[in-house]
């Protein structure tokens, strides 16, 4: 989608261009006296400049403005409401669907019939993948992954398609439910995330206009900011619904989703997630009185494992130092790995549905495997002589799995591997167990970890990075701390929650957000300082190697993202170094057949509408128009027969018709047919231009363009000549001319230099 | 200072303009040669681009880039190792001074020698208040008050003079320590945030230059970007000392201070906090040995009252909608009232530093005999039966305050009201007292509280609002509680924590850092929806009457701060419509007379350099020189004898000389002495110009020029013709010129439209 054409399109195009210039010319007079008489202000000419709706409603009457306040705060409400609830039917449905296997295999398990026990467990599992991979490849693929990079990147700008539509939060929700229960090492709090941005994306449309499920009075949402804002919102929500950690969920929304933040759009994510926060402490009220099946009290992730108070010195930091460091490494090679293994399965995934299924079922089938097998392989341990709880646990979560050993012995390595992930957190992180797990078993659990949240990712069902990255950092963390334990007093459990979060920082690289969401997740705001301490190491050792996780997947998917640093080669160019090819441009008043054969001849997004003499005193740029505007104004016909300005045009429209569409339904120049007499009409194009456009003269320096395109959010930037007299717009920059193969594309030389800073650019 | 001049000023400028222009002209064909000639590549041209230090960076060797990011972060460390050296100081010297004059006191009391305890109480708190108006009037009246309104200011990018000074500072210091210890109900948690921000604007420019404590090694941080990201480190370290909320204090700092806000600064700003909260915590374990006098375990403000688990139901949530709702409305009320208070007490201070300080005097007599007074009025109460802790309470901070009651009796007033603010802080929020205090003690506290904050704030000495805010807020949420009682099952605690909740929110309106700052104080997680709730509550109610606190001290102050919003009218303004009276440019090579005149006879910080033919092709823009580098070019005296430009005089600068200056040290022109041969010499003023300035087309909404002047932190918004063949520049627009008060004096008929929206503008 580059917004200039090649040599072969501006040949084709100069008959058209001249035979129109000639016509604008001998009637410009009428245009001229037409411009002054209509009435310009009865229209609302900001609706077309997106960017700028907000003020748009600050000029309509007070009844429309609160009602564009009230509905807001009611929009988010209500995203608020139904994450919560899917967040809670979700956890609901994996407590119960992973309960009754596990419950099921362990009887089998405790009569000693194995043969059985293990095919109950790799069938369920293997028909639960089949179901979420069928589901997923079928009816909606982009729901594969946790989609946080798709989200992430919609909030820089770029519009994937088929991300937030009705069937991929069906497949999101469905999806994640059968992968987790299936015992595959995915999370779900990115399909949480995922989901929200979804849920906020349909609800702010007015529902899907294909489904039926559409609200009229939505219309003023269809814009840009709005639909961002409110997707920002969906996802703090997300991941408010899946840890119960709410200022961890906006704190998330805006260090990693958001590119562009305002103070105000804070205060509604707050609220999004106070909502969350509030309906789930209301609905798990409701289950504490047993009516929830499997679902208990640990149901939504929540380890209060340490309230009661530690301490820790100064003695603490050199081990805590070196968790970090390591986290940080193992972090980086966890990135390294995953998108090697990505990009292995994007080969396969590309030779057919088929494939991508089979891989699902294999990954199942070697996490059954897994999973049953290795627990006999450690020793059993005799229980405790004066347990904290029963030993062995029977029908229940709890550190003392039997498994395969005697009565009064337990099987270490099975109450974290062969049980849901929740629960192996739990384990992981509570405290007073320091002798309850082996270093062996422990190793065992870290390394069959780590390796299988790499292989399990890139499966075609919805899944997070969250928790299996959580689950092999605190395992990593209590194998450090099994190393270390002469040499420190605190205790394993703790030693895991910190291995979480080196494990986390050096993987996500994000700080603030994590270190909230674990201090929520462990409900002990005493772990502070340490935990500020190794996310900070884990962040600054991984970013040595590689970008973050996210980054990596975006990369992997091709999704143009525009960074918030300009590169470094950036300033030795100027704008009108990266400007290319000959621009194509419309005047104030052109021709139908014109403005059909652009628009059929490229897919360019934006258009200088210029005005040439006699209707202006010179070549003037009025302002840009876009495609779909134009798509709107062909479909509506609102031609004029000679090429005059015509007030009757506006009647014609209302400001529903230049709304936003749902990313489902757009038009197409394909789908408008036109008559030949209709093709030699014109359109008045200024009532429909945004007039004031924001511009860079060609000897800017990119990386100052680069910066002021980011930080406003900009979709076109128009390029104007240093020294006047020639045309008056000299090329128009979208995202795809800032990337850096575009860039590189055209500049070779510059491309030697770059990379060797990319270590230093994260530190600053 | 306007960047446009008077028409006297323009008709006097006229000869110097023309006869200069012929010289230019004579001897074009030698300033383009020469130009070619020079070796550019050789000189940093972009360290004049201060917006864009940071991409200079890149361009330096590795070693260079090396220091500079290890530099930048060992800044870091050091502003955070300062800060909560500061904060504990300052938190041990208050106990300490506070905790003798309670013991005093008090033992006179428990003699019944209450004349003479009065006399002791009354005197060591005119002293102390003395002490602290006197070094704050006489040796640094910029540290009056909280100093969060100036840091804000300067972080939107107004600079008030002497803010970040050593004088300051140490006033800040001494000044708060003295005033909070004089009883006066004023906090030290905005004294903190300034102090904060003074020592990092300090280490960064390396100390000060006047006081001989400069390191030359810190040349790299002196221009505008990266003393703006230490200030904004500095603030969030201040709030993370003063409440041991290193989370909180790097929200606050997010939300509140910065206008700008980046990934980058987030994981600076969190290292700072990091580096205090890990200090503090260090230092607090040595004082648990007892050597620190009276400081003990709760000098630090942490009142973790709620280590318990609470639970609260569906049924709680109607009193505590109505709490937050009327918390709402006294907030902004205070609000209100502190803004009629504070323009009382700047006309009593205008009068002299007598009347400051005999102002000062008047509070600290009136709060004494009202701290001293009001426990007198209620009767006193039985120890309760089996108290939890000694009753009375005697030689330590407690709720059982003998004061003048028999033995076996408390006064429970006077344990709110004789007891430093962090005490009765900690006695409101502590669980099981519901039976402690009476409605009536509470209800007289509460009334006190809210109008000895109001009248203490404006006094001449450092000074917060956070602390009276919170302790007002309490003893509402006490009040309330005891009316409800009945039909609510939270603690009267609780209903403390969530009444200061509501009137932080009332007041500050900041949302999320209020909500993490007061979870990190009450330690407790599971209180999260409630206080999101109350805040969310109590700031929408509030932002229906007026401004948040600091915006309307900013207000008073007349700091120019741009807000977020663009207002409704500007949209119906272009760019041209503000741009007033004739510009002031310069040529390309310019001579030594125009620029001394035009220097001495405006205020202008920017100025357009034009190349005229036959130096370039056409009338074209250079770029943009700023007052400061001409001053720097002129006391170099690097001129030239004709008007061509030279090479050598590149030998000539470093990048030092055109670094940033520090707040106290600017070149003035009058300090320049020029001889008349001088004068008539030249300056190839292109080398020294920022050759890529932001510029806007004059048709351009003044909407869109205000969003992008505030994005990008701009001084100087170049505004260019839409129609070439007049000059290449039609004027430059400053924050001056955005201000609500330059364009309603321009366009007076937009005044009626404004501020009937500002509720719905907050909301959005």
């Amino acid at each position: 989608m580059s917004t200039r054409n090649g040599d072969s399109e501006t040949l084709l195009r100069q008959p058209f261009l001249s035979s129109q210039r000639s016509v604008v010319n001998s009637t410009s007079q009428v245009a001229i006296v037409g411009a002054n008489v209509c009435p310009i202000e009865s229209l609302d000419y900001e609706i077309f400049e997106n960017e700028f709706f907000k003020q748009d409603w600050r000029s309509r009457g007070k009844a429309q403005i609160f009602q564009y306040i009230f509905m807001k705060w009611l929009l988010c409400f209500l995203i608020g409401m139904i994450v919560s609830l899917v967040g809670f039917c979700n956890n609901l449905a994996v407590e119960n669907l992973a309960g009754i296997k596990f419950v099921v295999t362990s009887n089998m398990m405790l009569e000693r019939r194995f043969l059985l026990a293990f095919f109950i467990f790799f069938f369920s599992n293997l028909g639960l993948t089949l179901f979420a991979s069928l589901i997923t490849a079928l009816i909606a693929p982009t729901a594969t992954g946790s989609g946080i990079p798709e989200v992430k990147a919609y909030l820089n700008g770029v519009d994937a398609p088929g991300i937030f539509t009705v069937p991929t939060l069906f497949v999101k929700i469905i999806g994640s439910i059968t992968a987790v229960s299936s015992s595959l090492l995915i999370g779900k709090a990115g399909p949480m995330v995922h989901t929200g941005a979804c849920v906020a994306a349909l609800v702010g449309q007015g529902g899907s206009k294909r489904y039926r499920l559409t609200w009229k009075w939505l219309q003023f949402f269809k814009n840009d900011r709005d639909r961002r804002d409110l997707i920002t919102c969906g996802s703090a929500a997300g991941i408010a619904a899946a840890f119960r950690a709410p200022v961890g969920g906006v704190l998330f929304a805006l260090e990693e989703m958001a590119s562009w933040w305002r103070s105000a759009l804070l205060w509604r994510a707050f609220f999004t997630a106070a909502i969350v926060a509030i309906l789930l402490r209301a609905m798990i009220d409701l289950c504490l009185s047993g009516k929830c099946g499997l679902f208990g009290k640990g149901g939504l992730i929540m380890f209060d494992a340490y309230s009661a108070s530690i301490s820790y010195h100064l003695v603490d930091v050199p081990p805590v130092f070196i968790l970090g460091v390591i986290g940080g490494i193992l972090g980086s090679l966890f990135n390294l790995m995953l998108s090697k293994v990505l990009r292995i399965y994007n080969y396969i995934n590309e030779k057919g549905t088929i494939f991508k299924i089979l891989l699902a079922c294999l990954i199942s089938i070697c996490t059954s495997c897994l999973l049953f097998g290795l627990p006999w392989f450690t020793s059993c341990r005799p229980c405790p002589p004066d347990p904290t709880e029963p030993c062995p646990t029977i029908g229940r979560s709890g550190i003392y799995k039997k498994f395969q050993c005697d009565p009064n012995e337990y099987n270490d390595l099975a109450s974290l591997i062969f049980n849901t992930n929740d629960d192996a957190i739990r384990n992981l992180f509570s405290k007073n167990t320091d002798d309850e797990f082996q270093l062996r078993s422990m190793f065992i659990f870290f390394i069959t970890c780590f390796f299988l949240s790499i292989f399990s990712y890139g499966v075609v069902a919805p899944a997070g990075l969250f928790v299996p990255v959580i689950v092999t950092g605190a395992s990593y963390g209590r194998v450090v701390g099994m190393l270390v334990r002469k040499n420190s007093n605190l205790s394993h459990g703790l030693y895991a929650v910190l291995g979480a979060a080196s494990f986390l920082g050096g993987s996500m690289r994000t700080t603030v957000s994590l270190c909230v969401i674990i201090l929520e997740l462990t409900n002990n705001l005493l772990l502070l300082p340490l935990i500020m301490m190794v996310l900070l190491i884990s962040k600054t050792v991984a970013d040595a190697f590689n970008a973050n996780i996210y980054d990596i997947i975006m990369k992997a998917k091709g999704l143009p993202y525009l960074e918030t640093h300009a590169e470094p080669y950036m300033r030795q160019l100027t704008v009108g170094d990266v400007v290319t090819g000959p621009l194509q441009t419309f005047n104030g008043i052109e021709k139908v057949r014109n403005i059909v054969f652009i628009l059929k001849s490229t897919g360019h997004n934006g258009f200088p509408v210029i005005d040439e003499p006699p209707i202006s005193e010179a070549s003037v740029l009025f302002g840009i128009i876009l495609r779909d505007h134009l798509l709107t104004l062909l479909k509506k016909k609102a031609f004029l027969s000679s090429p005059a300005t015509g007030c009757d045009v506006f009647n014609k429209f209302s400001a529903d018709d230049f709304a936003k569409k749902g990313s489902s339904k757009r038009l197409k120049i394909e789908e408008i047919q036109l008559s030949e007499e209709e093709m030699d009409m014109f359109i008045d194009l200024h009532p429909f231009t945004n007039t004031s456009p924001y511009t860079v003269v060609e000897t800017m320096s990119l990386a100052k363009a680069v910066t002021l395109f980011r930080e406003l959010g900009l979709r076109h930037l128009l390029v104007i000549p240093k020294i006047s007299g020639r045309s008056p717009v000299v090329g128009i920059l979208t995202r795809h001319d800032f990337m850096p193969e575009h860039i590189l594309g055209l500049h070779p030389f510059l491309a030697r230099n770059t990379g060797r800073l990319r270590f230093f650019s994260s530190l600053v």
